[in-house]
């Protein structure tokens, strides 16, 4: 075993259970827009282009029982419900936020490789197994 | 708008878009486990339990094909095939382990979070709608 061995397996188990919650991309994108202040659904799914109704409730809903927002009801006519994040969650906003950073950087770099790898792969893909059988 | 809503924002499209890809559980999983040097398909899927043959195959293409890893096919017999961070894959480490780092330091708030969660929300679970129609 290497000396660099420990850094990443050690936080492993953890890594790997946090992340089926926090890891998901909807999770990520959901905490970064709270980042901002508290939220409508309705704004969220506004502001999340591509999320679902139903995968925005789940997303939601496995945030706030994972103790990262609250969901609070104002007794208004119609009720207004607003998500925020808890202290918990706001501590998430850091590691998320590099992330972002990353992305940002590197967006072009991973934009340029897709190009080259999809045409030195191009045959495989014009001519797709069993479609003439 | 408040000051702070330029924060995340600015790299919403980014952020989303990349994470389609290294957003995922299993793409980050394997970069961890490839932080520490070049692997197998054997020893990845030794490591990152529960991921299945598929799921680990098609992770790999992704990346490869996002430029973050590379594939390398040695001519020995049997031929043996590692994989290994590129430098682009080598610079989302740091990111990667602010997220690791966050889940070692936070996943027994998370566990407590969740207990509390379904012990307010157990109504609910116990009586599930619909079953005894």
């Amino acid at each position: 075993m290497s000396p660099s061995h420990k850094h990443v397996p050690a936080e492993c188990p953890a890594i790997r259970e946090v992340l089926n919650r926090v890891g998901d991309k909807w999770s990520v994108l959901v905490i970064a827009m709270l980042g901002e202040g508290p939220r409508r659904f309705s704004e969220l799914r506004r502001m999340i282009e591509g999320v679902s109704q139903r995968m925005l409730t789940l997303t939601l809903k496995g945030l706030e029982r994972d103790g990262m927002i609250t969901r609070t009801v104002y007794p208004t006519i119609p009720p207004r419900v607003e998500y925020q994040l808890t202290n918990l969650g706001r501590t998430l906003l850091q590691p998320i936020q590099g992330l972002a950073k990353w992305a940002g950087q590197n967006r072009e770099k991973i934009q340029e490789a897709r190009g080259k790898y999809d045409s030195t792969h191009a045959k495989a893909r014009v001519t797709p197994v069993g479609t003439h059988e």
